[in-house]
């Protein structure tokens, strides 16, 4: 378009200047400070110029790494630099896997000729050891058909599940768990029928030839078998040639493997309530992200939101009511052990009580609204006609259901505790989730800012009025 | 994130499922056909591979070129394939400008060492000859303060436009339309005062190394001035520069040219309403776009919607009541003879009424809404009405005001015609827009082609219930 929207362009400025008059008197004086969250984030915002650091200057940073602590002690100096309340790092084992420098797939087929395909291993995946496997395969769809087929037509072969994400789905994280059961339960559904690796489909509705990395879990019970994920391009390619050629095989190596736990940190900076500091408000992300991206949507966008909401309230001098604090999480991607004991602490802490937690991890995408979980119909009746309030900033997702892996074990110690996850725009999360193009030129600086801004102000609305 | 939002999940499934039950009968059944477009869409669309082509093997086309030739056939042969009631082309003549193969841009400070700088001419601009133009600089933030300045500070001197776009504005276009008169009017009021030539900030909210092309608008009463466009960061560097040396000169030299007018064609296919068929309703984009990028955004998405609206009423054998007409029209950029040609023949054409016509020309971003301006009111309410239908695709906004700058000219020939503009997400788009970065990889194939099921799903509503 070149410069001739005046009539639209005008209607729309008188909208933005009237919608005041919608509002009740408190809700205007909210109004008006929620426009100092955004216009100082949109003008001011550091957390664009924080999220460049921690993925260009850290990278990827999975747990027990050497980035991992070397993101404790960045964001801590940070949080160090905002004269905040408390800054402080909690204790937290967590798991080491690594994933090693081989990483080789291959397609065998006498008839059709070979062709390499981009995989990487699954995170936790044992490796395969420096011969590789090679195999038969067989394809399924899901567990499902796997337990169909059982041991007789499994056994021996390499499992490969090839369910895509469902493109009709506008939320694309509903696409994401109805696929991803194939990735974190495929490995150990097939040792029970004995087959002797798995590939998984990447978790993506983009295709292309970026493999998509994300944990399994291995029920102890059965073999632990290697397993890979396959870009999606390099699965169409699989299927397409095991259906010219069933007696292809299917060759890949990895040297991936489990070492010893390792101690890192939870990363925690806060605001004291004026009024009711013993009530906290927690907002966090995670600050592991897995190592073959740099980890700038997952999660790195959350945890710069959290720790610009906090600025924001310093820089414009806005004191909260009741205490926010701001969480980064170690160890969402493979283990949770950062939530769970943050959780294990906070229950442990009768002078506090967790009355809210709000959870950023789906990336730093243009803010669509937030999802409330909240056992009480009128407590989340409020929460929910927030939204007026976030109207103006193209917030109109105000939804029930809603939190964060994180986050979520509070909800074992704190029944009242109201959870909330932050609902960017999804479109284009799982293209870059969990890949090497998971890095900060895939982040624009005004979606990241807005996001950020949306937090604050939601944590605003929370420490003045509470939740009762 | 990992895998862990069994909550969150559950809950939008169970929502989404539910949606239907707030509505009407009526409604039921046209949002089981809205549902069908956004599913043909999401598996099997188009557009995506359509603008792959027009970006990559194409490329910029502004009016006049030989790709814009390429372009327009190009695009009727694929509407020749959709199985259309009529394709054609419709001449129009176009003004032929070329950016030529010069563009240099110099900051001259003895004090502090001279800067090479980002820039490109500004659209329809003279050049500056071989020896380009060296001169003083003077800054202003727009037209007031120069007219403020007078002749006396202005004259034999360089105009250096530099007031930013406002970051404040959520709506990127509200800021675009404060800031591009220092483009579009800058060079002819700076004329007015004798100044040499003129230098305009890049109308973008992106901080970066690229400049925004665009074009200017001429006074023919005065003087043509050499004007040219510099990159944001430069922009901030030629002003710091300013103030410690203001005696600094700038160096700037073009050689792009105004050619002779060229014959061009608006492309045009429609599908034949099967009631009303002498009721039209327009849905277009403009098919030529700057040469220094590719024009993914600006306008090929717009094009490539059009088409791919027109395609899902073939495949899903939804037969309009009302005539559905995509036009593709030329010359939006640098003159908008496309738009005016197309009116003029509307007008001269008794047989045909047209009630109603959509543009998309903000880009292939998430859908948000539709702008509709409509002088009867009860006809607005109706159609603000809609957007209940279009909330569960996640399109909110359903405001007043809205058009287009091709469609705008049918609006002098029919009074009670509605005009549409499409809403997608504003925050990236001035990042791209008429720049070298305008290219088909940062457009996202699911925003693209959430916004073709949005356009075909109004276009179908339309085309049902009319606008009476």
């Amino acid at each position: 378009m070149s410069m001739k929207y005046p009539l639209f362009i005008s209607i729309l400025v008188v909208c933005s200047n009237f919608c005041f008059a919608q509002l009740h008197e408190s809700d205007k004086h909210d109004s008006l400070i929620i426009r100092r969250f955004y216009d100082a984030v949109l003008t001011n915002g550091r957390c664009y110029q924080w999220l460049d650091y921690l993925s260009n200057q850290i990278g990827g940073r999975l747990s027990g790494s050497e980035q991992a602590a070397k993101a404790v002690q960045w964001s801590k100096t940070v949080m160090d630099t905002l004269q905040l309340d408390k800054v402080y790092l909690q204790e937290v084992m967590v798991p080491h896997w690594v994933r090693g420098k081989q990483e080789e797939g291959k397609i065998i087929s006498k008839k059709l000729g070979n062709a390499e395909v981009h995989i990487c291993a699954l995170g936790n995946s044992v490796g395969t050891g420096k011969k590789g496997i090679t195999a038969s395969v067989i394809e399924v769809k899901g567990l499902q058909e796997l337990n169909a087929l059982g041991k007789e037509k499994v056994q021996g072969k390499i499992v490969f599940y090839n369910r895509p994400m469902e493109p009709r789905n506008i939320n694309t994280f509903v696409s994401y768990s109805q696929a991803v059961d194939q990735r974190a339960f495929g490995p150990t559904e097939a040792a029970k029928y004995g087959a002797v690796g798995v590939v998984v489909r990447s978790v993506s509705l983009a295709h292309d030839e970026h493999p998509h990395t994300g944990s399994l879990r291995y029920d102890t019970l059965f073999k632990k078998l290697p397993a890979v994920a396959i870009s999606t391009n390099d699965a169409d390619k699989l299927s397409t040639m095991l259906q010219k050629d069933p007696d292809l095989k299917f060759y890949f190596k990895t040297d991936c493997q489990m070492l010893g736990e390792v101690l890192s940190h939870n990363v925690i900076g806060e605001i004291r309530g004026s009024m009711y500091p013993d009530e906290v408000i927690v907002v966090g992300g995670h600050l592991d992200a897995w190592d073959n991206g740099d980890g700038a949507h997952d999660d790195g966008a959350g945890c710069v939101h959290a720790m610009e909401a906090l600025r924001l309230f310093k820089v414009l001098g806005i004191r909260p009511k009741r205490t926010i604090r701001a969480v980064l999480f170690m160890n969402e991607e493979n283990g949770l052990r950062g939530g769970l004991k943050y959780a294990e602490i906070a229950s442990k802490t009768p002078s506090e009580k967790h009355i809210a937690a709000i959870e950023s991890d789906a990336g730093g995408f243009t803010p669509r609204g937030f999802g409330f979980t909240c056992e009480n119909k009128k407590i989340l009746d409020k929460l929910l006609k927030y939204v007026k309030l976030f109207e103006p900033y193209g917030l109109y997702e105000f939804k029930e259901g809603g939190g964060g892996a994180d986050i979520g074990p509070l909800k074992n110690h704190f029944k009242d505790i109201v959870m909330i996850g932050y609902i960017p725009d999804s479109q284009r999360y799982f293209d870059y989730h969990h890949t090497e193009i998971d890095i900060f030129s895939n982040v624009n600086r005004r979606e990241l800012e807005l996001g950020a801004g949306s937090i604050a102000s939601l944590l605003y609305l929370l420490s003045e009025y509470g939740v009762e």
